[in-house]
């Protein structure tokens, strides 16, 4: 417990330009395997306004900022039938994330917790998933609403969000629930 | 315009186990970067009823089959506080999926689309999102709703889904929207 708790903060999911400190009281590193299991490629790049961990919104619904998801032109053809969306789930690589967090102390949080219970960045696989609104799409760039990553940021996907199978309006985080947002 | 339309089917991001087929008639390909950039490391497997593609349901909402998402006892510590939620988002690696298609034509879709605008396994990283509302968990497996992948497939990511900012209840798919489900 060697943080102030910051309760109106609520979890994000954004690429961190500071996240190789050691470990703070309290949390716990696994040993990583030996090899990785499979590979991925950087489609795109995300551009956002902020340029540094502190500028970031809290999550991406505290900003209006308009956010360019600009895909590598070798995979544009891929956006047919996207500008008929009105939301995108967007997947991204947060490569300034440790990876070895198993307990962790996020700053804005008072109690530790499970890596798999929070959004914090460090994960085993540093993937974030955030929901933006399209606003448009010109050539090979979206114009998204919603992020809180930072600039230049790896994009791994760019998915429809379907509100049949996606949207779980009354879904509950306990250990979150009694904060205020 | 090859398949027979099955408007009835719905999008899903099941692993798929026959998909090194050949392109379709209108389908396109891109040529695949020549290195990677990031890696993936497999924590867990999740376990369904579903041997081969064919056995899957079409989504995740159409089952009520409770699936087991078996973390690596390497990471289990990192569940710590996520038997608090209601709903898992869990990311998944569909393995079998190529990797290469711009513009795709689904079995159960007249129309071809862009791979963006699909929740096909085929893309250039194929990773799947999937809520699923958590049953239980005992020791490191999650015992899980809402899934539609084959059994064994190989696990990415836990996260606590927050209807906050993952919930978007009204989000339109107008290439979709026509169809009856």
């Amino acid at each position: 417990m060697v943080e102030t708790a910051k309760p109106e903060d609520p979890p994000r999911d954004a690429a961190s330009g500071d996240e190789r400190y050691g470990l703070r009281e309290g949390e716990v590193a696994a040993a990583l395997p030996e090899e990785f299991d499979a590979s991925l490629y950087y489609i795109g790049r995300i551009r956002t306004p902020w340029k540094r961990r502190e500028e970031c919104p809290k999550n991406g619904r505290e900003s209006d900022a308009v956010c360019a998801v600009e895909l590598d032109p070798r995979w544009a053809e891929g956006l047919s039938g996207l500008e008929t969306v009105s939301h995108v789930l967007l997947l991204y690589w947060m490569d300034q994330a440790r990876r070895d967090l198993l307990v962790q102390s996020p700053r804005h949080y008072a109690e530790k917790r499970g890596t798999f219970a929070l959004r914090s960045p460090a994960r085993p696989n540093p993937i974030a998933a955030s929901v933006a609104r399209l606003v448009r799409i010109e050539g090979n760039t979206l114009s998204v609403i919603g992020l809180d990553c930072l600039d230049n940021t790896p994009l791994l996907d760019i998915k429809p969000y379907f509100a049949s199978t996606d949207s779980v309006p009354d879904a509950q985080v306990g250990w979150h629930a009694g904060r205020t947002r």
